[in-house]
């Protein structure tokens, strides 16, 4: 019958190992991927570039939830809305991945070709150019700050008591469900309000 | 002569030896704390409550950092500028934090103080109770967003070549220096207009 054809390893396999890894400790290291496959880690450096190549996997992995054909398709800001909510939401699922995709540079050629995307979006619709990237990290900013904000309890502050803080208690106590999302809402909106005064520009924004 | 009076360990020495941990593996854990501070485990519990308690000095350790005194002296937009400001560069200088602190419940007396001061001055200037906590979980996760970037390397997309993305390099090109300042300073200002329309409102917003 002979040996089973697949590999040990490949990529999907080592970018699954790391992303429970990171899931569960807040990182991850060849070795500790390594072992959690049952491989020796020099194995690991025939399909990846090392460290960065892991991380850059992870993104990737990530990135193919979130929703970028819009761009093509849709006026800049309703494509960047739909976008801005997609992108929230693969991040809010690995929250603790976010901190290690936002240090380490973007090289993934799918996620750089969604920035593509998105920048042709705003070039079409007159943004300047000196912007468009100013605007795409104020975006990239809000949605990785709510998706961390997505994974929070429910129950976000918790006084001992309610004496010293009683206008804070008063504020928690009508919050509505779904607090999250609204906030999200509120400032997705906010930008998106203050971008279209830059869109057909042409020129340069504050 | 004696001994030294100086403890071994206290609440500081647990927060800084976390923090150090966090800085540099993305998580801490009790033993390691313990281990770096050349103590029991056990004897941390003398200090500090457990797991969440460490969360919770590191979380007052960065926020001491944060000006919520303009709360009570400035129009809430101008202090609320101040505010996002200062608690961005508190938690950029330990981006790592961030993802830990934001799924981690708030119950540090400082910092529930500072949100007491900020929801004091939005309801002293008119903003609907069941805004209030709205507005400030939006700024949260700007800030956090923000923070994360400005830890951010120089250059953060790096295409093997530009042929697949030829836009993007040309807004990459233009960027000018200070990108994420750039950015952040929009998605506050875009935040602070949309939250002016709220001020005095007195109802319900959208």
């Amino acid at each position: 019958m002979g040996r089973p054809r697949t590999p040990l390893i490949d990529r999907e396999r080592i970018t699954t190992a790391a992303l429970e890894l990171i899931d569960e400790t807040g990182d991850f290291g060849m070795v500790r991927v390594a072992r959690r496959l049952g491989v020796q880690t020099g194995s690991l450096y025939h399909h990846v570039q090392g460290r960065d190549g892991v991380i850059e996997l992870v993104r990737a992995r990530l990135a193919s939830a979130i929703r970028t054909e819009m761009f093509a398709e849709l006026p800049w800001d309703e494509a960047m809305a739909a976008w801005a909510r997609s992108y929230r939401a693969a991040f809010a699922a690995h929250p603790r991945v976010i901190p290690l995709v936002m240090i380490s540079p973007v090289r993934s050629p799918l996620v750089l070709a969604q920035y593509e995307q998105a920048v042709r979006s705003l070039l079409e619709s007159g943004f300047a150019m000196n912007d468009v990237m100013k605007v795409i990290i104020a975006m990239d900013n809000l949605v990785m700050g709510s998706a961390l904000d997505l994974a929070a309890p429910d129950t976000m502050w918790e006084p001992a008591d309610h004496t010293s803080t009683p206008l804070l208690a008063q504020a928690l106590a009508v919050e509505p469900e779904g607090r999250g999302d609204a906030a999200f809402e509120l400032a997705l909106d906010a930008c998106l309000t203050r971008f279209r005064t830059m869109a057909g520009d042409g020129g340069t924004a504050a």
